[in-house]
C-alpha cells in the first residue's frame, strides 16, 4: 500500500467505540461518582475469564457492556472502566499468590476482530477531572504491576491480540513481555487518542513505545497520529508487535509462543496460597481492618492512618507459608493497599494523612528478617507485595506526615513508611518514648520507582548518612533519630501539640493542586526510570490536557467524540 | 527561635511584590500580548548593569518598575518579566563571547534588603496561558544557559544575595555555582509560590533543590511551604545556600568568594569577539535574516524555515576567530535562535515548521570539522552555541518536519537539525537529488538534554544503526538515507507532493494541546537529566496548575494575590 493510500485511509477514522443515540445526549458535565470497591474474586468477575492449563494461564477479556461501574455508558467493544481494571489487578495478584505453577499468562479477548478498544470514552467524558486522573493512575499501576510480576516473580505475559487493540487496549499489550497480533488484513494496533480525542495515550503508551520497545521517534510520531493504526508486517518492522500470525494458525501460534515463554522461566511452586477477602468495617468516621485503621477528621480534611504490628508472628518461612494470607504482614499490606485506593477514589477531600506504625517492634524486625532471607516463593511474593504497596504510598496525591509519638514503632518496614512521607514529626520526650530502628527492609529491599531506596533518595547529597542510619541498629530513640536526619522536626513535650496542630492546619490551607504538583516533584529525587517517566512526565502532560478546552470544553475533541458535533480547536500552540 | 515561633512567623506572610491600588483593579483576564524582541545590547539594558573588573564580572539587577515589556504592571522589588530575562540571556551570551577574560560572574542586586522578588505576579496574572508557559520555558532556558556557561565555558557564577531572594529570585540563584546570602536577620531565600500563589516554583526550583543541591525531601517540603523562607545558619545547614556573611563584611566576602571561584578555572582568552546585532527584515509573510528565512503560510498554520550555508567559509580556527560574529555558522545559529524565539512568542498560531537546510555541503562539512577540532576558545564557544540552539529546536512547542527535497543539504549540523524534527520527509527522485551526510557533528558533539546524541536517541533500540549511519560518509542520497533509517517517508516523484500536502493538512487538524503533550513525550527517549526533569516533569505540572481554577479561577490564589480577596479552593485532591 503506498504511503498516500495509507494516509488517505487514516481519514476513514476508526471509531473504537461507536456510541448509541442514547449516549449522544450525554452532557459533558461530570456524572455523580459512585464509591469504588477494590475487592473482588474470580468467582465474581464480570469482565475477565481466568483459566489455567498446567503452567499457562489465560486471562480472557470479555467486558460486559451493561455492567459498568456506574450508569451512563456502555462498555462496548471491550472498552473498560475502573471496574474492569480492579478485576485485572485482582487477577494478577491471584496469579502471583494462588497459582505459582503458572509461568506464562496469555492476555487475550473474547470478541471477534477486536481485542480491546481502550478506556471507555463516554466514561471519561462524564467523569470529574479528579476521577479521570485517579483512574489513569490506577490503570498505570496495574500495568506496571504486570511488568513487576514478570520482573520479580518470573511470570511471563503474552498479549495475544486476536483483533484490533486501540488506545488503552494497545497500552495493555505494551505492558506484556511479548505481543502477538493476528494478521487478518484488518486487525491493527493503534493510538487513536491524539487524532480522535485530543488527549494522550496516557496509560504509559507514549513512554513504552519510546523507552520499552524503543521505537524510532518518527515512527512513534506517525503511529500516534494515525487513528486506524498499523497492522501486519509494518507493525513488526516498526517493533510495535513482536510477531503476527494468520487467523488460520492463530491458536497454535498463541500456544507455541506461550509455551516458549513458559519454558524460559523456572516454575515457582506447584501449590499456591489462597487470598481471602480483605474486609473493612466502616463505623462513622472510622474504617477498621485487622491491622489497619483509618480515622477521619473531616473538618480538618485529615485522616489518621495507623498500622499495628501484632505481638506474635511466624518464626520461619515455612510457618509463614503455612499461615498464607493470614500472615500478618501480607494481610496488613493488603489492608493498607485497600485503604490507600479507597482514600484516593472515595475520599477526594482528604488532604493530609497522619501515618503511624504501632505494635510490636520485635514482630516488625523478625518479619523483615524473614523477608530478607527470602527462603521460599511465598515469602518472595509477600516481599514484592510490600514493595508495591509502599510505592502506592509514594504515589498518593495526598500529603503525608509520619507521626512518631508515644507508643509508635517505626522500625524496618515501618521506617520505610515514615520515609515515604513528606515529613516526619518525632516527639522528643523521654517520658513518652518513641521507637525507631532499621532492619534489612531499609537496605534496598524496597526500592522506590526511581530504582533506589528511600534512604538513598533521602540522602542523595550526603550518601554517607545512609551508612550512618543503617549502622544505628534495630532500636533508637527520638533524639537519635533526629541526629541521624530522620526527623523533620523533633519537638519536645512542650512544643509538640502546638507544632503538630499548626502543621496540620497549615497544610489544609494550601491549594490542593499546588500540593499535588509540589509533592510529585519533591518525592522522586535522583535517577529516573520508565516508571517515574510515566507518573512524572506522561501523567502530568495528560492531566494538563485533561483540563484544556481543546479536549474537554464544549467543542473539545473528547466532548464531541461520538456525537454529531465536530471539535473546534483554539489553534494556538502553547 | 523555637519551631513554633518559626511556624507562627510564617503566617506573617512575606509579600514579595505589594501591589498598588491601580493594580488591585486589574482583572484576571489576559492583557493583549505585545510582540517580544529578543535582541538587545548592554548599552540599551534597562534592568541590568554589567561591569567587568579584571576576570570578575558583576551583573547587577536593577529592574526599572515602569519599564515592563508591556503595560499593566510595575516591576517592583526587582521582580521580572520577559524583558528582564531577555537582557539576562543577552548578558550571559556576551560574557561568553565578548569577555573571555572573565572567569567569575557575580549576580547581585542593587536594591536594599531585596535581591529579587521573582517573576512579577501581576504580569503572570494578566498573561494568557500560552504566554505564561512560553515565559517559563524561556526563563528556564536562560537559567540552564548559566549552568551551561559554567559547564562548557568554565565561567563560574556566584549568586551574591544582598537581600531576600524569593521565588524566581532564588531560582536564579540556584542556577549559579555558589550562593552567598547576607546575614542581616531579615534576608532569606524563599519559595512563596505554593503558600501564597497556589502555583509551583516552576523555573527549575523544585528540581534544583532536590537534584542539584540534593536537599532532603522533607526539608524541601518545609522550605517550599514556608512563605517567609529560611535565613541565616539554617539556610546553610539545609544547603539552601553555601555560605552567609554579615552586612559588615559583605563586600569583602563577595570579593573573596568570587576570587576563589575565578581562581578555580583557567582563563579562556584575553580578547573577545563582539556580537553584532541580529537583524530580521519582515516583508509581508516573510522574515529574512542573512542565512535564515522564515516564510509563513498562515492559512495552513505553517512556516517554512530555511537555513542556507554559504559557498565559502573560514578555513581554520584562526580565520574563524578573525571573522568573529560574521563567521557564518555563529551568525546562522544566532539568527535561527532569534527566529525560534520569535515563533514561540509572537506566532502562537503556527502549528508546524517545515525545516530545510540548503546551500553548500562543503561549507557544512568543513565548518563541522573546525568545530570538532575545537582549536581555540572562540570555536568552542560557537560549538556550544550551536548545541544550545539545537536544544531550542528540541523544545519548540511546534511540530517539525524536515523536508529534504531538491537542493537541500542535510549534512552534519544540517542533519542534526533534521534529527531534531518529528519527521523527516525525503524526496527519492534521481532527477531532483537531495544531499545528506554525516560529519563529526553527528558523533556526540551536540548532545540533547537527555545527555546523548540525536542519533543515539533515535536508535535507542538498535544502537548498531548509529554506527551504520556514522559510517555512511559525508554524502549519500535519498535512497541511502532511507535505508539507513533516517527518512520517515521517502516518497518518489509521483507521490511526493500529495504525501507532503496531506501530512501538512493532517497536522494542522489536530488538537494543538495534544500535539504539544505528545511531542514532549516522544522527543526525549532514554536517559533523564535535571534538564529533562525540568522541562518534562516540573514544567508539565506547572502548566497543569496554570490551568486550574484554584490558581487562575475567579477566586484562585494567583488571581486574588495582592487584592483584598482571599482565595477559595476547591478542596478535592486530584
Amino acid at each position: 500500500m503506498s504511503s498516500i493510500l495509507r494516509i488517505e485511509a487514516s481519514r476513514k477514522l476508526l471509531r473504537p467505540e461507536p456510541t448509541t443515540r442514547k449516549h449522544r445526549t450525554v452532557a459533558a458535565t461530570a456524572a455523580p461518582t459512585q464509591p469504588v470497591s477494590f475487592q473482588t474474586h474470580p468467582s465474581r468477575y464480570k469482565h475477565w475469564q481466568l483459566s489455567i492449563d498446567g503452567d499457562v494461564a489465560t486471562l480472557r477479556m470479555n467486558v460486559q457492556p451493561l455492567e459498568g461501574q456506574r450508569e451512563g455508558y456502555e462498555l462496548k467493544l471491550n472498552s473498560y472502566d475502573i471496574g474492569v481494571d480492579v478485576e485485572l489487578n485482582d487477577a494478577v495478584q491471584r496469579l502471583r499468590f494462588e497459582h505459582p505453577q503458572v509461568r506464562c499468562v496469555v492476555l487475550t479477548g473474547s470478541l471477534d476482530r477486536v481485542f480491546c478498544a481502550g478506556a471507555n470514552i463516554v466514561m471519561l467524558r462524564t467523569s470529574t477531572h479528579g476521577f479521570k486522573v485517579n483512574f489513569c493512575k490506577y490503570t498505570n499501576e496495574t500495568r506496571l504491576g504486570i511488568e513487576d510480576a514478570s520482573a520479580t516473580s518470573g511470570i511471563r505475559f503474552l498479549a495475544a491480540l486476536n483483533g484490533t487493540a486501540s488506545g488503552g487496549g494497545y497500552e495493555l499489550a505494551l505492558a506484556c513481555d511479548k505481543i502477538l497480533l493476528v494478521d487478518d488484513r484488518n486487525s491493527a494496533v493503534s493510538f487513536p487518542e491524539v487524532p480522535l480525542l485530543g488527549v494522550l495515550p496516557g496509560t504509559g503508551g507514549l513512554t513504552r513505545i519510546t523507552d520499552k520497545r524503543k521505537i524510532r521517534r518518527d515512527h512513534c510520531d506517525v503511529f500516534s497520529t494515525v487513528a486506524e493504526g498499523i497492522k501486519g508486517k509494518r507493525a513488526v518492522e516498526w517493533n510495535l508487535v513482536d510477531a503476527i500470525a494468520p487467523l488460520s494458525k492463530w491458536n497454535e501460534s498463541v500456544s507455541a509462543m506461550a509455551r516458549q515463554l513458559a519454558d524460559s522461566v523456572p516454575q515457582r511452586a506447584t501449590k499456591g496460597v489462597e487470598l481471602d477477602e480483605v474486609k473493612a468495617q466502616d463505623e462513622g468516621d472510622v474504617r477498621r481492618y485487622t491491622y489497619v485503621e483509618v480515622k477521619h477528621d473531616r473538618a480538618q480534611k485529615l485522616v489518621e492512618l495507623t498500622l499495628t504490628a501484632p505481638a506474635t508472628c511466624a518464626k520461619g518461612a515455612d510457618e509463614a507459608l503455612a499461615q498464607g494470607a493470614k500472615w500478618w504482614i501480607l494481610r496488613a499490606m493488603r489492608e493498607l493497599d485497600d485503604a490507600l485506593c479507597h482514600l484516593r477514589f472515595n475520599e477526594p477531600d482528604t488532604a493530609l494523612i497522619l501515618l503511624r506504625v504501632k505494635g510490636s517492634s520485635a514482630t516488625l524486625a523478625s518479619t523483615d528478617e524473614l523477608l530478607a532471607k527470602n527462603e521460599n516463593w511465598f515469602v518472595n511474593e509477600v516481599r514484592q507485595y510490600v514493595r508495591r504497596t509502599l510505592k502506592r504510598v509514594d504515589n498518593m496525591a495526598k500529603s503525608l506526615y509520619a507521626v512518631a509519638d508515644e507508643g509508635t514503632c517505626f522500625v524496618g518496614t515501618g521506617l520505610e513508611l515514615a520515609l515515604a512521607c513528606d515529613r516526619v514529626y518525632v516527639l522528643d520526650d523521654p517520658d513518652r518514648p518513641v521507637q525507631m530502628g532499621v532492619t534489612s527492609a531499609n537496605r534496598g529491599m524496597f526500592p522506590m520507582s526511581n530504582g533506589i531506596s528511600r534512604l538513598e533518595t533521602r540522602f542523595l547529597g550526603t550518601p554517607e548518612k545512609v551508612g550512618e542510619v543503617l549502622g544505628a541498629g534495630a532500636s533508637f530513640d527520638a533524639a537519635a533519630a533526629n541526629d541521624l536526619g530522620l526527623a523533620t522536626f523533633a519537638p519536645d513535650a512542650i512544643d509538640w501539640d502546638d507544632e503538630l496542630r499548626l502543621a496540620i492546619e497549615e497544610r489544609a490551607s494550601f491549594s490542593p493542586d499546588a500540593m499535588t504538583g509540589m509533592e510529585a516533584n519533591l518525592r522522586f529525587a535522583g535517577p529516573e526510570t520508565m516508571e517515574t517517566k510515566i507518573f512524572g512526565r506522561l501523567s502530568a502532560w495528560q492531566n494538563w490536557i485533561f483540563q484544556r478546552p481543546n479536549a474537554v470544553g464544549p467543542r473539545g475533541a473528547l466532548t464531541c467524540y461520538g456525537t454529531p458535533m465536530r471539535p473546534q480547536f483554539d489553534g494556538s500552540r502553547t
